[in-house]
């Protein structure tokens, strides 16, 4: 019998959404009933999470804790949350619910230390850079982090909010040289993957046409984990 | 304040998140907290919709019943099911909860009268045509029901489950002549409008090329009419 995995969602709808459809479509089933059962709670009333963190906005503790309770209530095994900043107040809803989170920056570490990884790179917004989550999970799992320096992070930053946010999609209108420049000059420092750790890099990497094994998108690392916890197969090739 | 959107989902998962992916799409939205909260029971335990109506197969009702209610413990105030055979059992769980259930057929009947319709075809798997919904929903709204003779019956049971569903993309490969015909003929006998009652259907047309204001999916009228009942803005354009 599959667990339910329960979506602490909304944050945002479209990552909500996106994490469900690579749940289903890297579970190996023939029919509906071989999908994992999922209860999905797309809670927009959850306050930005940004916000909160860098400019003292309201606080999300309180709506991300009754959602993690309704999922909890209605039958859900276990919790994941498709939204990297989110993960920072995770702390103060984990041990008032009595199912596990699984955390994308932990089970991203434990990825890394499995295939031997000694050196990453992270590659995340200003917020989640300076809630050192990644950085910490790495650190536990003996992982050494090589950060990107103050005009590399500019260039993160710029991806994300200048382009993919702003709804660039012409791969010719995209920093490809720049960033190309980046991921060099990080090899070089020894980081043997990446670490797309904001939804909107993947996005760009991928339109810039820039694939690689050393490319890693904690998301599909999550929705794998999840799968796998859920007691479900994946889907080959 | 918005309400929250219950989805009795998992039949299919795909449909399920389509339906999301619609009405998020569809929400005049600048941030995460102008979209509409939703609660989704993926539930994928619940058995064959079709093999129970045509087969004599195990009952999906406990199993709906049940995610209904979870839906409406965990706060929804309005239920929808993105499944058009689904359909064929509500009447057996709406009056067991107590927060509405807006139905396909019925918010697509309703949309035809308020549009002038007289006369609309159905085009559907042989279950969704025998169990009468659409009929009977448009019939209430004082609309006949064009059918498709039996030939054009099994080119459309053909479309579905001989073409989609076993993944034929390549629109050459398509029968769209004698697609183009049937809604001739079902034109020519005073159809005003198509219903594309089947999931498969406005992807079989939409790859075929034929457009055309006459034909309306319900899954995009029930996003629209949920958008609505919900209280939030449509996206113009």
């Amino acid at each position: 019998m599959l667990k339910t995995i329960g979506i602490l969602g909304g944050m945002g709808p479209a990552a909500t959404v996106d994490l469900m459809n690579r749940i289903i479509s890297l579970t190996d089933a023939e029919r509906d009933q071989d999908h994992i059962p999922m209860l999905v709670d797309n809670n927009t009333r959850i306050p930005d999470r940004t916000d909160a963190i860098l400019h003292g906005g309201e606080s999300p503790v309180a709506e991300m804790l009754a959602s993690a309770r309704r999922l909890e209530a209605a039958g859900a095994d276990f919790i994941i949350v498709p939204c990297h900043t989110a993960h920072y107040f995770l702390p103060q809803i984990e041990n008032k619910i009595n199912i596990p989170v699984l955390g994308m920056p932990t089970e991203t570490a434990k990825l890394l230390k499995i295939k031997g990884v000694k050196r990453a790179s992270v590659l995340a917004t200003d917020g989640t850079v300076e809630s050192g989550l990644y950085g910490a999970a790495l650190e536990r799992m003996g992982i050494q982090t090589v950060y990107p320096d103050a005009d590399e992070q500019r260039l993160v930053m710029s991806l994300v909010y200048d382009y993919i946010k702003k709804g660039v999609t012409d791969p010719s209108k995209l920093p490809r040289e720049a960033v190309t420049r980046m991921v060099g000059d990080l090899s070089s420092q020894g980081a043997e993957v990446l670490l797309l750790a904001c939804t909107e890099l993947p996005i760009a990497f991928s339109l810039m046409g820039l694939r690689s094994e050393a490319f890693v998108d904690p998301t599909i690392v999550l929705a794998k984990s999840a799968i796998r916890m859920a007691g479900a197969k994946r889907r080959r090739g």
